[in-house]
């Protein structure tokens, strides 16, 4: 039986989940086990595929902990894909280097007969040993966040067969035929519950829920495939483990937060780049805890720059409940230096 | 000498600009002149590439006439494109077939000096002429808008030589070499106002600045690339056509809609499909003109959904200062048909 009481007391990531504001702020950064790492590629370049890297517990942990030992972020994030659910419902994910995720795209409802939840089981479970394996591995002061894609961002993908500026595939499906793309929506807010429930299971201290694409939909839909199905996957997933606390990305959909938090009951944000301070602060001022939101560019170019920017953030968001983080992932050409960097100016910042 | 005050009378489209509601509620669609009309693709097909359509004034005039003729639309928009400005200025520009603008990028201060003012006389001219054509084939009821893009999201283009999803080259230039991006937004924003004097002067009885690109900023960048630029063009244009409103549209950055109103002091802003329309109820109920922001999706399916979302639009802005009009461009899927259904809905809804 997992004492998560004590995890709470021993891992300063998790205060601010539980409305503490931590002097100086938690730290860690989103995609900060990456390409910008000479470790990271090399192990890469060794894995065969990267969803082969996914899948290779030995390796997706080795990945997970790489940042750990090199700059002690007080928390780390499975090495993952949030392509992994379609891929182990059985639409076959594939990476071509250096062009992102292809799917062979599910258009309509009838491409649904492809998809079973109990396909998931054997990659799941392989992502679970991944999870396992980093809970017994890392520091006791260092957190784990599983993770998975919101249903609405995964299902764009599905949609789409890629990535894509417009979301149009996904969007366009969702107004012809709503109860069919309900179906889909359905299909990936159980299938998430099943693969949070093993993250937790297997020793993730705190999830997150990754909205990429939140900010391209209208209002009355962002309530139906954003809202409606995260707040269904916190109620499942807070029953079985209250402790265990759930951050939402609703990326790009700034002006639509306190709608989203009102809406799913998340226990955090993390806020993108665009995403005003003052909305942050007014966030964390009602005791939900807020993650953020550097530029990522801003850290590849490093310097003073950098540094003031870090002030300012740490300044506003001072005695709240908050969690240094970036507004987006690190981007390949960031010099593991200005990491370094950026860590050791939050930590002055108190 | 133009008698702006009898044109504001005429033109049901600019009294929201004075504060006034309209009922109905005027409408026109971003890219209401576009592939989605049989008698667009013609003209397209005969002028040549994309931008000898936009240099060719009987052909402009044409198309910019096209959605009038067949929709009543109470404006038309000048047919043209935000990357005149740097084609004029000496980048060019080219358009390849289903692959979008193409350009020799600038990526430092360098390349700063293949650009100049002097360049823009002829091709402003063209577009200009186009303006007069306009000003003097449209019904007297109809408004006339004029554009150009904003400095920052041109910028993008320049500096990243396409479009891009996150507008890289142009931020992480912005952060590398704040004085030397500068310099290319002064560029820009005097060359802006140098190209919308010309519209106005010629006939355009409104003015919009698209800034796509404006949600990829973080707040400090959002102030000096997108709000003090415009800020610049609005007092220059202003000081010389105070009658002539000035509208806004800074796509993606709705919870940082009413910074930019404040900053920038435009009569109007257009909001996006993300936009809560309780944000647009805000801002409409300071007096400030609000244009949206239905999902051109939904405009391609359609229907009895079709219909209740522009209803709710409507009833939510009813008895405020409000244009009704798309959150982004018709797409080319949109059926003509479902265009007419709007207007008719839009001017039922009073």
């Amino acid at each position: 039986m997992r004492d998560l009481k004590s995890e709470l007391l021993d891992k300063r990531f998790l205060q601010p989940f539980a409305s503490k504001a931590v002097a100086p702020p938690p730290v860690w950064l989103m995609r900060q086990a990456g390409r910008y790492l000479p470790e990271y590629r090399q192990v890469r370049a060794e894995a065969g595929s990267f969803l082969d890297l996914c899948y290779t517990p030995d390796l997706a942990a080795e990945v997970t902990l790489q940042p750990i030992r090199r700059f002690g972020f007080d928390a780390a994030i499975l090495f993952s894909d949030i392509l992994v659910v379609p891929d182990a419902l059985g639409q076959s994910v594939r990476f071509a280097e250096g062009e992102g995720p292809r799917l062979d795209p599910i258009k309509s409802v009838a491409g649904l007969a492809r998809l079973a939840l109990s396909n998931t089981n054997d990659k799941f479970a392989l992502v679970c040993e991944t999870v396992q394996r980093l809970s017994e591995a890392l520091p006791r002061e260092t957190a784990l966040i599983g993770f998975c894609g919101a249903p609405w961002t995964v299902a764009t993908y599905m949609a789409e067969g890629k990535g894509s500026s417009d979301q149009a595939a996904a969007r366009g499906w969702a107004y012809r035929d709503p109860a069919g793309f309900q179906q889909l929506i359905d299909i990936l807010t159980e299938t998430s519950i099943v693969y949070l429930t093993g993250q937790i299971e297997a020793g993730a201290n705190a999830i997150q829920i990754f909205d990429s694409w939140a900010g391209s939909l209208a209002e009355n839909e962002f309530a139906r495939w954003v809202i409606a199905p995260t707040a269904r996957i916190v109620r499942a997933i807070r029953e079985r483990f209250p402790a265990v606390p759930i951050i939402g990305f609703p990326r790009g959909a700034a002006a639509s937060l306190q709608t989203y938090i009102d809406g799913t009951d998340v226990d955090g944000v993390s806020c993108d780049t665009s995403c005003p301070l003052s909305v942050m602060q007014t966030i964390a001022r009602t005791g939900k805890a807020v993650q953020g939101n550097l530029d990522p560019l801003l850290l590849v170019t490093g310097g003073d720059a950098l540094d003031q920017r870090v002030d300012t953030i740490c300044e506003t968001m001072a005695g709240l409940p908050f969690v240094f983080n970036l507004g987006h992932g690190i981007v390949p050409e960031t010099p593991p230096e200005n990491v370094a960097r950026l860590v050791a100016r939050v930590r002055k910042a108190s």
